[in-house]
């Protein structure tokens, strides 16, 4: 087994997972949110979709047993371990835009958006091709009437878990979040490790 | 006002739609789906986005009053008239992928995600660059509790309209949907104007 990993904060990485392996997020403070892209390691135009996900699994809330799959309906991620049970496959990640519309008092950060940008650079993926990510240990409620949703803190502890198994070989996006809501204002690392 | 333009059943088309113009999406026999794209037609890696909105709107259901995003964080199209009151942007469009797992008795189709393939082509989009789909009258309901969802016909009635505002020079993709369980079994086609 690899060592731990840090993901300094309001930092990102991008790496190679085998299919077979598996990936531990690790909320090593706890209360911390990672953004998590993959990409097909031969082909990186496929890549990881909200829109099949919640299709074919017929949820929007995943966890352990469920798996995230691409735009061409191939399985990419299964998730095997979940000691939170909270993540968010809705909202795109953080970026200078986001940050003027949210934060108008605050400095303007690239976000999640920009350090993946350059994170996924030496991979071939551009700016343009990052999709909605799958938001690990983030805290967004929606109503199902109403469909209103809001940016929470997240319920993850110190140590909190989240273990996926790669069902192709990946190339794979992960961030410690920089945006103040999604992690409740705490900028913290986030840690993983390859099995 | 151009003519009313009619998507016959399980088709789609793509057309230009300049910025200041008003696209009408018209539900002639009642009980249809129009899954719907834009892309920027100086550059089409700007594509509509799912999470953007979500993020931007606050909401997952959108309505009169609400802006669809796109990936660069631009307003797109604005809804300035809405019949009807259920869209789904969650789910992808169908494809030859989701007629083998949903259907696996009936004949398989290339689905709306072939149907805007071929038909965004000429304006250099790829398959690959598909992303969710905003899906006209679609009722995708869900449950803010557990997250699951489930796809049901739509409440839409002949003639009922939804309208949308350019807020930059479109291409737009547009289909009559060609799955089963989106328009309650009957494959209608759609109609279009743009004013």
């Amino acid at each position: 087994m690899m060592d731990m990993q840090i993901i300094p904060p309001r930092s990102g990485t991008a790496f190679l997972l085998a299919r077979g392996q598996m990936l531990d997020v690790v909320d090593v403070m706890g209360c911390q949110v990672a953004d998590l892209l993959a990409f097909n390691a031969q082909d990186t135009r496929e890549v990881i979709s909200n829109g099949r996900t919640f299709d074919y699994e017929e949820t929007l809330k995943l966890t352990t047993g469920n798996t995230l799959w691409s735009n061409r309906s191939n399985p990419m991620l299964k998730i095997t371990r979940d000691d939170v049970g909270c993540h968010d496959f809705l909202l795109t990640p953080c970026s200078e835009a986001t940050f003027t519309h949210f934060y108008p008092d605050k400095p303007v950060h690239r976000g999640c958006f920009g350090n993946l940008a350059e994170a996924l650079e030496p991979f071939g993926v551009s700016q343009d091709a990052i999709p909605t990510a799958f938001n690990v240990f983030m805290n967004v409620p929606f109503d199902g009437e109403s469909g209103k949703l809001s940016v929470e803190p997240p319920p993850s502890k110190k140590g909190d878990i989240l273990r996926l198994e790669a069902m192709m070989d990946l190339v794979i996006g992960l961030t410690a979040c920089s945006a103040y809501a999604s992690n409740g204002g705490n900028f913290k690392p986030i840690g993983y490790r390859v099995l």
